[in-house]
C-alpha cells in the first residue's frame, strides 16, 4: 500500500489539511497518509529542511513525501519532484530539501509540467497531490515533469569551517517541542574537523567542552534523587537527528525553563566550536 | 472502505479525540479515519461552518463527516444525520452546515432517535458514532431517526446585499493560521452583484479595488527580488474556499504581521463592496 | 489489523511523531496507528496518566498503547510492557499507568531488556516501536522482557479519605482543552464514601452541593433563552472519565473565561468534599 506523508505550514486547525487528504483518498483506495508536521512556521524552509531530513528515513522505500511550504507556483518557484535514497518528494524548489541533498545525489529529478491540465490556485491540492497519486499508482517522474540537473539552496543554512581548521562556525536552526536549540552542526563534521581534539562550544554565555550522547549522561545515579540538582541544567549533546544541540536536562519552558529562553539561544544564533590549535 | 472525518472543538491534547477513533475502530474492521480539525474555538459554529464546508467536497462520496461541536443533547439541541451532495454529515442542529445548505438541498434529513439505546453524556463518542458506524455498514437513515424538513441556521452568516444593489455587507467569519481575514463574499455574490462594474472593498482603513487569483499576482516578477518589498503587503484575493480573502502577501504573524493583526480585521470586522452607480 | 496507540510529549511539530510512524510502517505492513495526544506537558507523568485512562479503552481488545513521555532509559527508569484488561502498554516505569492500574491488575508484567540489540539515543522511537511491532506480529511479552511483579505510582496523585470518613481531600490534576478543571476524585469513591449522605464540595472560593450528570442539567429549558443567563455559570460534574470535574458553562477560556482561570482552579488545587457527619 503507497504512504504519503504531508509537511507543511497550513497548521492544524484550517481546513487544507482536511482537504488534501480527502483529495488523496478521491483517488487512491488503498493508501496510508501520515503527518509529518503541519506547525512549520509560514513560509518557513529551513525548519522544513530539518523536519523532513530528520523524519523521512525512518519510512520504508518508495515512501511519498509532500512538502507543502512556500509552493505557490511562479515563473521563480517552480514544482519539483525527486528521487532520492529510495523515496520521492514533492515540493517546491525552494531550498526544502538541501539538508538531505548536502549528504545524498538525487537518483532522479525533475520539474513538474502538468500545470496546464489543473486550475487551480491551491498547489499543494492540485499538482502535488496529483502528482503522488501518480506515483503512488505506479506512474514515473518522467511523465509529469522534465528532467532538471540541480535544486536551489537556502544560504546560510550550512555552517562554516573557517581556513584554519580550528572553528566551526554554526548556527541555531531549529527550537523543539522542549524549548531545546538545534544546530547546523553535525556529529560528522565535528568528528571530521575536530579529529580528537579537545574543543569549546561557545553559545552566547554558554561554553561547554563534553557533548554527551543521552541527556541522563549527566545525571550521577550514585547521587541521592534529591540531592542530584540537575533538572534545567544546561548541557549539550548530539540528538536524535544527528546534530549538535543545547539542552537543558529535563527541559519544560513552563516551568525550569529551556535552552532557547534561558541562555537566549533562539533561532539564527551563533554556535562556535573553537577546537585546541595542535 | 467507509471514511469518517472528524470536525470538533476537541483540542489535540484531551483524550476525546482518542477515545472516539477507538470507538470506531471498535466497531469497524475497514475504516479510514480523517481529521478535519479539532481546533475550532469552543462552541463556535461559524467556523466549525466554515471548515467543513471548505473541507468535505474533497472527499469520495459517501463520506460520513461526523462534526462534534456544541453537541450536546437537549431539548433545543437535536442530533441529526443529513445526506447533502453525496455525503453524509452528523451533527447537532445548531447551524453547522448553514454555509454548506445555502447552496445545496439535502436528499435526505433526519432527527436521531437512539438516544433511549444508548447512556452515556459523552455525545460524540456515542450517539455520533453508534450512528456513523451504522451508515458506514450500509444502514439507511431511516432506521436512526425520524425524517425533517429543515435546519437551523446562524444569523447574521451570510452577507447582505442593499436594495440599490450597489452595496454588499459581509463580514471577517475566519482567521487562518497565516492571520489572513476570510470573508463571508463569495466569488459568486460578488459577480453575480458587481455584474463587471468597478468596485471598492473596504474594511476599516483598508481599501482596494482588485481582487486577485493568487498571492503572488501582486508581485512583478521582472523587478530583482531585493526590490520588491512585497513580503506584508495588503492584498485582496478569492481564496481557495472561494471566498473574499484580506491577506498579507508572506503572511506570517510572528515576522511581518498578517491582515487580522496588521488592519485591526478580527472575526465579525465588517467588509463592504461599494460598487460603481451605473 | 494490529492497532497501535501514541501518547507522548512531543508536540505536533517536531519530527519525532512521523519519525515514529515511519518506524512502525517500516516493519508493518498492515497496521492502524492512531494518535491519542502528542501534547502531554513535558514530563509529565500524570497528564499522560490521566490522557491514556480516559482513552484506552475506547480501543478494542488487543490494542497496543505505546507511551512516550519521560521515557529515557536509565538505571531508575526501566523500559515496561504490560497486559491489562486485554491492552497492552508500554512505557517507562515512571507512574504513567497508575491511574489505570488503581482499579485493575495486570495480567502480565515484564521488564524490557532488549537495549543491547539496539543502539539509539531515540527511546520511543527504537525500543518501543520494535516492542510494539513484535506484539502487533502476535510475539508474547516473555520473549522481549522478564518478569515483574510491581509498577512505579505517583505519590500525591489517588485523593485522600480523612479517618473520620467525612472528608474527600483531592486535587486538579487536569486542566482541559475548554479550560475546565479535573480532579482525581472518582464517582466510585464519592459514592462510597458519601453513601448517600449531602456534602459540600470546596475549591478556592467555590462552593457546590449539587454534582451533575451533564453540562446543560443547570439549564431552566422553560425559560426562554435570552432571560436564562447560564454561559459561564459554574458547575460540577462527573465528566465522561467518571472524574468530579468542576467547570464552567460552554465554557471558552478566550470569551466568557473557564472555571481553571476564573476560579483560579489550576493544576494541584486542593478540592474537598465535606459529607453531613450522621
Amino acid at each position: 500500500m503507497a504512504i504519503i506523508t504531508l509537511t507543511t505550514d497550513f497548521g492544524w486547525k484550517d481546513p487544507y489539511v482536511g482537504a488534501v487528504k480527502g483529495a488523496i483518498l478521491k483517488e487512491l483506495d488503498a493508501v496510508t497518509i501520515v503527518d509529518i508536521s503541519h506547525d512549520i512556521s509560514p513560509f518557513h524552509i529551513a525548519e522544513a529542511a530539518y523536519i523532513i531530513q530528520k523524519a523521512y528515513d525512518s519510512f520504508p522505500d518508495g515512501t511519498i513525501h509532500i512538502i507543502g511550504v512556500d509552493a505557490e507556483h511562479t515563473p521563480e518557484n517552480k514544482h519539483v519532484a525527486i528521487l532520492l535514497n529510495g523515496h520521492y518528494f514533492i515540493c517546491a524548489d525552494n531550498g526544502s530539501l538541501c539538508l538531505i541533498m548536502s549528504k545524498l545525489k538525487a537518483e532522479k529529478m525533475v520539474e513538474i509540467n502538468i500545470h496546464d491540465r489543473i486550475s487551480s490556485n491551491f498547489t499543494t491540492l492540485d499538482v502535488f497531490v496529483k502528482t503522488a497519486c501518480h506515483i503512488a499508482r505506479g506512474g514515473t517522474l518522467e511523465v509529469i515533469g522534465k528532467p532538471i540537473n540541480s535544486l536551489r539552496s537556502i544560504t546560510g543554512i550550512h555552517p562554516q569551517v573557517s581556513e584554519s581548521g580550528n572553528y566551526i562556525n554554526g548556527q541555531v536552526i531549529y527550537i523543539d517541542n522542549y524549548g531545546n536549540s538545534v544546530t547546523n552542526i553535525s556529529r560528522e563534521l565535528f568528528k571530521e574537523v575536530g579529529r580528537g581534539r579537545t574543543f569549546e562550544l561557545a553559545a552566547r554565555s554558554e561554553k561547554h567542552k563534553v557533548i554527551y550522547d543521552r541527556y541522563s549522561d549527566i545525571v550521577n545515579f550514585d547521587t541521592p534523587p534529591e540531592k542530584r540538582d540537575v533538572d534545567g541544567k544546561g548541557l549539550v549533546i548530539f540528538n536524535t537527528a544527528g546534530l549538535i544541540e543545547i539542552a537543558t536536562y529535563r527541559s519544560n519552558p513552563l516551568t525550569v525553563g529551556s535552552a532557547s529562553t534561558l541562555f537566549g539561544l533562539q533561532l539564527d544564533a551563533p554556535v562556535i566550536i573553537n577546537f585546541e590549535n595542535k
